[in-house]
């Protein structure tokens, strides 16, 4: 596993930290990198400071595959990230000629003046390759292992159509949930740690909802590459849930792409 | 400044990183931390590993005055928090007499054997101090600086509420948002760069928003804790989207309280 790629990713903006603004764009990042089979390892979130963000991007991308950034490449004095990673590269920055004509030819298309702010979101690390953003136009970039996104949740989507053929692949992780509702995980905990000694190639999780005293229960999770053996546990994740007297519902998919039915905000 | 207490959080859990689970606790403690005036400046994801949690939390607890982590202290074998606090701080761990004592009564209570799995809720880093949960009794813990909660969001919540009276308080950060419905960040960004040196006791920003080709435009925010400097640029802020021919949308509050019309998921 140790030559297996996997990935960070580092969220740039105070509204984040504020609690004014809640991320999507992790979830983006993680669907999308799912198929590749690069699993996200740490996620850090930090201020619109320069120094926060060399430090973390710094720290992030000697330590992982790929690090993605996400927000602060508008056209606004707020937007640093493009200097802030040319700082952490050590490199200088610019206005790339391919930016330039890109904005340009879409400003001019819509009468709307390619003013100096305007001009800011053509700047980008000496060196780094554009990466398309087909919603906006204003370009993200890729300097050595770091791909900077905007923040825009829309455009996050529109630019990783423009990353995958950069990436290499690794095994694809998959997995199989079996919920148990009305149960609670101290009824299952110790059935369920045996498993997890008994399948060591397999991630086991345990996930407990709790929105109402009715609707409350707990998620069992599945995640490993060998689809035979995930079938063989799914088979005594549901023993289990049966052994406590509750039908199990089961779900099964790529990691993250449904595992456990979909992202349910609340749910941890 | 220097003296101002501030905080960081540390979100522990695989679902978050996998993208399954959309984390909502960052916004539950940023709101509860708001009316004591302590900011949160770093967040960081890791994953249910030992060696993750230790390395990030003593990052953390050595830069911010405070650190909450959520996630992983339930009954089950991925639920290592508890030794993985113990393990940052270079202390033992061992069942608390008090938290046996709440949860062996909660489960005589409830005619729930009382299990070893169970039991494990009741282990904590020597030397902490137990944080009520009055959802499920299972308490977190507070060791030093670190404040160690659950992750499911109603039970972070509750416990919450035993953790204000521990704090230092330090200035309220209030802020002003003005929203230019249709706007680009482009059309305001020289003016609003103008305005940033003018007021540089504030902090502005500047959020788009585009969710569809009909509905985009900016939020621009103004921070700062001088409420008679903070209604004089949201004037200005008003006049620079007047300016543009379209009628702004003016909200106040503290921070991370409705500042900008409360969380709207997928706008940055």
């Amino acid at each position: 596993m140790t030559d297996s790629p996997n990935a960070a990713i580092c969220l740039i903006g105070d509204e984040l930290l504020s609690g004014r603004t809640r991320d999507i764009n992790l979830q983006s990042i993680a669907r999308f990198l799912t198929p590749y089979g690069i699993p996200i390892v740490e996620v850090r979130i930090v201020s619109d400071e320069q120094d926060h963000i060399v430090k973390a991007v710094n720290e992030l991308r000697s330590q992982f595959t790929y690090v993605f950034t996400t927000g602060g490449i508008g056209p606004t004095h707020d937007d640093i990230t493009a200097d802030a990673i040319a700082a952490a590269f050590g490199v200088g920055i610019g206005e790339h000629p391919e930016a330039m004509k890109i904005l340009s030819e879409r400003y001019a298309a819509v009468d709307t003046e390619f003013t100096p702010a305007r001009r800011r979101m053509a700047r980008v690390p000496d060196g780094a390759s554009l990466i398309a953003n087909p919603v906006s136009g204003a370009p993200g970039f890729q300097t050595g292992n770091v791909f900077t996104l905007a923040g825009v949740p829309k455009i996050v989507e529109g630019m990783l159509g423009d990353i995958g053929h950069r990436l290499q692949t690794g095994a694809i992780v998959k997995s199989v949930t079996v919920r148990g509702a009305g149960l609670r995980e101290g009824d299952l905990a110790e059935a369920l740690g045996g498993l997890a000694e008994d399948f060591q190639e397999l991630s086991l999780g345990s996930y407990p909802w709790f929105r109402t005293v009715q609707d409350h229960g707990v998620a069992l999770v599945a995640r490993g590459i060998d689809e035979a053996q995930l079938q063989q546990a799914a088979d005594k994740l549901e023993a289990l849930v049966r052994a406590q007297g509750v039908e199990p519902e089961r779900l099964a998919g790529e990691d993250s792409q449904g595992g456990s039915g979909g992202p349910r905000p609340g749910v941890d």
